[in-house]
């Protein structure tokens, strides 16, 4: 099953629905807060609701408007080796860094490059969705509250991000992050047993590398989170790039209007984005 | 004329209302969504829905769910020279992190330490409003947009937000970011021409200090954000906070279960909180 988000109209409430195996039709589940009132009783059903054309539907990602979006930013060892942080010792905890819901949009969006940036990098990354709560919670308590997983792109604005100490601007750049349906966590099994991850940049394979190789665990990455911060229904994480990002490549090459950038996970799916100028962030109607 | 969010019943839509000058009424101004869908109409007409006893409403923030809280880190010299960060150069930039709406809570709220740290840390600081549309603006016109201003506690979970590079995770711990009533911009002026700005723990003053003195003025630090991400009405930006905190103390001192901290900001008012214990999370109906 891979669970989408749909409006029938633009400024409706979304709904959380069923995409066919063809990806011809949804069928809808429930709205987004009955769905994430209960996500585990509504995937243990199959979807009840009408059934519609995809192509009829505005899509968008099923994630609440107050979700966290926690990200790890240091997850694969040969990712650190590539990067800014390969001369200082490898962190003991997880680094974490925020997206706001407001950066997330779907497979086959349009992804501007900001003003001020040589273009966009990419960064293929598996996202958990929590599917229960989760306060001072062990690290299996916490892998077991995991309802789903999605493909996703960390579409980062490097200027933006390595300006201060801080990554958060360079990470919340409009539309940056597109994630793909989430597929229940009963199908995906555990990451630890390696799911390939690649990602493309106009065909060109970028990153080719195994979910197997990431340092923190989901189950302790979340466990940590929760014993500062309560976690709810509909939360994400963000698991982390490997090694192949653009600007740690000799010369640096990084994604400009016209480019296509693929992030193909094992079980999740591919997810498909084109690359436009800064000028579309003036026309869209939506940041999402 | 202050301006508060409320809602009648647990789980009900959050409305926007004026508070009068005596705190005991509140008066209804709009629906959150259709308050930030025109804030300056509203702000211009006396407010024209019922009346309530203040103590018959939940109080919550009037911030829409997904509106985005960006924060300065460093932006007060005297703040900056006492902390961590003290013997790099000063950056060009200013440092943004972030904040999801969770964290957000009200003046009078409880605020539990998490588990695993010494306590809590006071930043008071002052927080500006977004109510217009901001992509790619000048710093006038950045500086036009913003609607309001609060007073702010940007309560810090210390040993979470300095356990690697970035500092997400302490700065979102549950009920951690208490804001008071928004003041309209035009009752409040320019932060440039100087507001003084105090916190205090059991009484003690711990910081004391104007808002003259911060480096990045709200215009520019808005107008850099809009060149990555198109600002929306209701998103909010924390200005940072002056010398004072706990953590640069000799000793260092934290907030712990039955302290009281206080922010107080002239022209925004007072912001009163205390302090309990982790237990606390596990009662708390919602994390607001």
């Amino acid at each position: 099953m891979r669970i989408v988000g749909v409006r029938q109209t633009q400024g409706s409430g979304v709904m959380v629905a069923a995409l066919a195996e063809d990806n011809a039709e949804v069928t809808l589940i429930a709205s987004l807060a009955d769905f994430w009132a209960d996500p585990a009783g509504h995937l243990s059903r199959p979807p009840a609701g009408p059934t519609f054309d995809t192509a009829e539907l505005e899509h968008v990602p099923p994630v609440l408007p107050d979700a966290r979006v926690l990200c790890v930013g240091l997850n694969y060892h040969d990712h650190v080796a590539e990067g800014s942080y390969r001369d200082e010792a490898l962190p003991a905890h997880p680094t974490l860094f925020a997206r706001w819901t407001q950066s997330l949009t779907v497979d086959g969006a349009e992804i501007p490059v900001p003003a001020n940036e040589q273009g966009l990098d990419w960064e293929g990354e598996v996202v958990a969705w929590i599917g229960a709560p989760l306060i001072d919670a062990s690290p299996d308590e916490a892998l077991a509250a995991v309802i789903g997983y999605s493909a996703f792109n960390d579409l980062t604005a490097r200027t933006a991000q390595k300006r201060t100490s801080q990554w958060t601007l360079g990470k919340n750049a409009d539309r940056s992050g597109p994630i793909g349906p989430m597929v229940p966590a009963a199908e995906v099994g555990d990451l630890r047993d390696g799911l390939r991850l690649q990602t493309r940049v106009n065909g060109a394979t970028m990153q080719d590398a195994s979910t197997k190789q990431m340092m923190y665990p989901v189950g302790e990455t979340l466990s940590q989170i929760s014993h500062t911060l309560s976690l709810r229904p509909g939360d994400l994480l963000a698991t982390g790039t490997p090694a192949g990002v653009g600007y740690a490549r000799t010369p640096p090459q990084f994604l400009r209007p016209g480019d296509i950038v693929e992030v193909e996970i094992e079980r999740l799916g591919v997810l498909r984005n084109a690359v436009v100028a800064n000028e579309q962030r003036f026309t869209a109607a939506t940041t999402r």
